[in-house]
């Protein structure tokens, strides 16, 4: 397969997987795709660790990273660059009433409390440019081919600083205006992200929002949510897209690192069994719908508190949960497409049915118009 | 262009054209694709003279009429045959403070009262068993090749009755479990309609619920939802449809009697601009998103009542709404698609884009592969 994406980054098959374990993202660049390694759960120091780690299994195929530096967020304003100094500015932000509905929550649902604090970069993660700006200084010392952005456009000097170390530039854009302006501070590829996607997402399905994008800017475009098939990845180039970004389909393969309990949810859960909800992060995001989101949606609930407050408000929580292996709290971002994952396979394995489908898809729509 | 539908209906192009206006649906079948008339709107008198004028105005090409007979309603279980008597029995069920908050929005907009009672039939619609029943019997009695329902199942007797016409059943999904129960009752065409679509619609969106249904049933899917341009047709096909179903992009045609200030609104709006509410009947359908749609959600908002009591309460204000000219407040269904409709063109012109556009992106994706 052949679009600017392929030769821009020189890879087979223009499928970009994004994923917060390593071995996934080793495995799709080794496969012909392109493994993107989600930054955001990880200290500068456990980056390092993790990209070191690729770079030694990589076997030389190119890769990326994803970051998040969000346009606007709680505390932008305030000019703290040190994340211990942030949290604890940010923290008496955070009402009473709030820690009271969550630990309410948790002892509803018999989930133990935790002992010790946790580090402020675990509270804060990579949602503030405090904290996303060192994954980047670290992302750059290495091999990497693509650093990507979520929530808005990059800061300019990153970008370029990025285009300095010859590495190109991505951002995730819900509007075709938000593209716009992510191209005009010189990002290289757009990804074009429908609401069924999982994570942040706007509220313009994939098949409406990839035309939009991709007639409102010059460079290329991948498209993204509800994207875990070949006759997906079809679609997605048919709208006008040079490539796909995938991200909810690695969560349950082989490779992958996600808790047992959520990996056994995926498999289980329908298409109709996420829901966009502020309760994560404060940003819409899709997450697997469950006590937990149902929870902040009800009369009960104190509302969601701005990025970063609402996940400086739930890190603990989400620890103690996790820990607990209650699975009825247990939320976590996840695309419409989750309905159609029913089987743990290997990321290779994930990457040649998508292409191998994807020719089927073509053979068929050839057969309509030549008949 | 040949699928399975293009045989079933002896057409040119797989477009199927969903519209209220009769010139709409004979020009679309004139131009090659299908147009299918909703009956909802049409008292059984007044069906009969848009279908005689359709009649003498298709040029013998095939056409189809829509019904709705949702598979719940209240009422559904009185046994009810007629529709005054069901609309006595109905009224009685809508709260006070119904009315009230309505009258009120009303007002606050400086909208005036009507004078006269509505007749039965336009209070109820189509969306009863008891009203749509005779628009059926009207149906059958015109060379219709399609009969197509919403909301659910089409009663298997009604199934049955077409059958013995000649007539092909289709039916909308927005699950693949809907659509299996469809193809149980007799359904020979199942349009799997996502998210982003006007009107009653689900959850899961157009790219992962196509292949979701065309994996769980035997007989042809058309793909609705989000689909207005050949690119998104494409993607449809892609996706494993064998046609496409589309509504919103017929309501600023040249053709279609959609009043004035609707037809601007939709030319100004933005894929952004719709959201699904159940303010219209009471299931969740996606309209334009203006103050109506917001003051169901408001705080002050009484929440909605079930189908068909919801449109019952609203008509009387629709009407007064229409006449009004009010902007602010004339809502009515509308998809994420409206994004893209910024000019008046015939429909002719649209079906022939459509193709044209179509083709375009063959050609590009094999591009793509061939390289």
């Amino acid at each position: 397969m052949r679009t600017r994406v392929t030769e821009m980054f020189g890879i087979e098959f223009p499928i970009f997987a994004f994923s917060h374990c390593r071995d996934v993202v080793a495995a799709v660049s080794r496969a012909g795709g392109m493994g993107v390694l989600g930054a955001l759960y990880f200290t500068p120091e456990e980056l390092e660790t993790e990209l070191k780690w690729i770079d030694d299994h990589v076997d030389g195929m190119p890769y990326g990273v994803d970051v998040v530096m969000p346009a606007s967020y709680e505390g932008a304003d305030l000019g703290v660059d040190s994340p211990e100094e942030l949290v604890g500015r940010l923290q008496s932000m955070i009402p009473e009433g709030h820690r009271k509905f969550v630990d309410d929550l948790l002892a509803e649902h018999g989930v133990p409390p935790l002992g010790g604090d946790a580090e402020a970069g675990k509270v804060l993660l990579g949602w503030t440019d405090a904290t996303a700006r060192p994954q980047v200084e670290v992302a750059l010392r290495h091999p990497i081919k693509l650093l990507a952005n979520a929530l808005g456009p990059p800061p300019a000097d990153v970008v370029e600083q990025a285009h300095a170390h010859g590495v190109k530039v991505a951002a995730l854009a819900s509007t075709a205006r938000h593209a716009v302006k992510q191209v005009e501070v010189g990002v290289d590829v757009v990804v074009a992200q429908g609401t069924e996607a999982g994570g942040h997402t706007g509220e313009i399905s994939t098949m409406v929002l990839i035309p939009e994008v991709v007639d409102a800017v010059d460079v290329p475009v991948l498209a993204a949510g509800g994207i875990g098939r070949g006759r997906q990845m079809a679609a997605g180039m048919a709208l006008g897209a040079e490539g796909v970004w995938t991200g909810s389909i690695w969560l349950a393969v082989e490779e992958a690192d996600t808790p047992e309990t959520a990996k056994n949810h995926i498999l289980a859960a329908t298409s109709r069994d996420t829901v966009r909800s502020r309760s994560w992060t404060g940003k819409p995001a899709r997450l697997l719908k469950n006590a937990w989101t149902d929870a902040w949606e009800s009369e009960k609930s104190p509302g969601t508190l701005p990025m970063p407050l609402q996940f400086m408000l739930i890190s603990d929580a989400l620890r103690r949960i996790g820990r607990s292996g209650n699975s009825s709290l247990a939320t976590f971002p996840a695309g419409q497409i989750i309905g159609s994952m029913n089987q743990v396979r290997s990321s290779r394995d994930v990457v040649f049915s998508l292409v191998e489908e994807y020719v089927e898809a073509m053979e068929r729509l050839n057969r309509i118009t030549d008949s």
